[in-house]
């Protein structure tokens, strides 16, 4: 298993301070979610059912003509690679690591490709696997160009794999219209802009053929009858949704502006995320978390990048965080950065901001932190 | 993709009735299920930890020293086959059907047994496979002798696998307690007593090596949050489950005699349902299927068996289906049976009494329906 963001309760131990008391930007989830109702209690007791209108309803939000609903897009990312023999795959890098993970893990043989040279590399691959806009580094590519990928892939056999997780703000630029096609794989997810993480509710957009093949390998009933009752509203909810793309953009734009303000220039982002590289990404993270302010800590690991939650083992560790740096190896810092995920309310922003303050403060000689 | 019960919405287009005029007796769950609360809004916003307290609720609850969250006992079911080479594997037959569904399509030698005949199997298979007490027929077997199968088995590298989604009215029989050995596999699930079928909440209690290689195969959060939550809860909720073993001990006995009176003797039962063979088992299922009650049939088909839901096409069928059944051919109705699950309140019961009485009134020249 890989290590993952939104870890609070593990920092709230090694910190020593209360779940509740902390601000948790670790993750890229819209902190202000579809608001979900009270359950009907027939969703608890019965077993899932497949005409629920649970896919009427993603057909038409995802603009995909099949699709298979999913417990989150991890499901999928687990599965897909157990359908293609051994493969050449090439993995966007930095990038979600899950993907890479679990192609490795089945077998294949798999390249972290930088996004200049995604290009380059599709003549010698079997499978070309992005995630669109990318997490952190939130590069983004055009749907002509994703689609010429697709052609010169699917006509050696080759796959697309495209996952979307974070592309509901930007509906336009989704390959779900073409998803229909052989070899082109589109993943989606209710978990970052619906705010629907907890609930477990992801979507393939594919081919039937190879949407058969997925179900029979993952079984029936594999997303819960709650989720599933709650994503079909979510995903009917045209006025939350329109309302939510406009809040996110301007609160990227935001947290965007306050980073830079405090020296931390965005090297890229989506509405819901801002990625910074710096060499000194881990003592800033560090001097964070010890005001109770979660971030994420990508530091390059042999090949492709693993995001790291390494946390001082407990609070003593942070009074001499805050005042210096000078314990920490420096070879360590290449290559390593934080991305922040959206504050959720004023009260939020304000603290994020103050922490930010005073950290730099304490290093008044430095560009940055 | 095998069929189930619980396929209410089908039933409900083909008999032109809407859903929430059917009484469906079709599945073994609790229709008084743990009453779930509100759930916190948490829940739903943020990805499932791993340290939320469930685990510790289901060890205390069921006994076992190691156990893995699951999305619901099917989940393992897919998997487990994954976790051995091709091997000769005895499923109790007839048995719930999933089991050896997986094991054959994964591509092992998968052989319905008798639970006469298991005793003599155990030294020629390399997985003895239990649903336990069975699913439909409610057969039972002694700790002494499923810990002797087990010792067999293990001896040669083989596994006791023991699917006790049915055994929390009779805790004192489950293996859960010794499910730390090496080749001893239990599944557990919410679904059944807890009435949490929706929930896809199940858990599988085994040596922590296995437990490890099926988490690397299922991946992080495969279990909604909002299902944790409620699962906890439930798990540690000692009061209604006493009450809830109570309750269905006296529901099952009433159950039944009520069928009894009718003619229809159950040849097998667990509290949560009464199994009837019968010759005219599809008969009886269409004709209570026409006023509204959906059961479960169970026709045998090849070596092993598997439940079917045929229904007639439209309203049309119904009314001769009330008044006779010249019309079914005779050789299908060899092994067939019926499942009734527990009606959930007073109505209920009165209208499964008056649906049984207005049958077997129209057909007075037989004993049976």
């Amino acid at each position: 298993m890989l290590e993952h963001g939104g870890k609070l309760r593990q920092a709230a131990t090694r910190y020593g301070l209360p779940v509740e008391d902390w601000l948790d930007l670790s993750t890229g989830i819209n902190p202000n979610g579809w608001p979900v109702p009270e359950i009907p209690s027939a969703c608890w007791a019965r077993l899932p059912e497949d005409d629920d209108g649970l896919e009427q309803a993603a057909r038409s939000y995802y603009g995909a003509e099949h699709l298979l609903p999913v417990a989150g897009s991890q499901a999928a990312i687990q599965t897909l690679p157990r359908l293609r023999p051994q493969s050449r795959v090439a993995v966007l890098d930095p990038g979600y690591a899950e993907h890479a993970y679990a192609w490795r893990n089945a077998g294949h043989e798999v390249t972290g490709v930088a996004a200049e040279r995604l290009d380059e590399v599709v003549q010698d691959s079997d499978v070309l696997l992005l995630i669109h806009p990318n997490n952190p580094t939130g590069a983004r590519f055009s749907v002509e160009q994703l689609l010429d990928w697709h052609t010169r892939l699917t006509a050696r056999g080759g796959w697309l794999v495209v996952d979307e997780a974070f592309m509901d703000i930007t509906p336009e630029r989704s390959l779900c219209a073409y998803s229909a096609r052989p070899g082109l794989i589109v993943l989606r997810s209710l978990g970052k802009f619906f705010g629907l993480a907890g609930a477990r509710v992801g979507f393939v957009c594919a081919h039937p053929a190879l949407l058969a093949q997925l179900h029979s390998l993952l079984g029936p009933w594999s997303v819960s009858a709650p989720a599933r009752w709650v994503a079909t509203s979510a995903l009917a909810d045209r006025a939350w949704q329109d309302a939510a793309r406009q809040r996110l953009g301007a609160e990227g734009a935001r947290l965007h502006t306050l980073l830079a303000r405090h020296g931390l220039n965005p090297d890229g982002s989506c509405a819901l995320f801002q990625w910074v590289r710096m060499p000194d990404a881990q003592d800033l993270h560090e001097a964070l978390a010890c005001q109770g302010i979660l971030t994420r800590l990508f530091i390059e690991s042999s090949s492709l990048r693993f995001g790291r939650s390494q946390l001082p083992a407990s609070r003593d560790t942070c009074a001499s965080l805050r005042f210096g740096r000078s314990q920490l190896p420096a070879s360590r810092d290449t290559c390593a950065s934080l991305r922040f995920g959206l504050p959720g309310d004023e009260i939020a922003w304000a603290r994020l901001d103050a922490a930010l303050s005073s950290v730099t403060v304490r290093h008044p000689d430095e560009a940055v932190l």
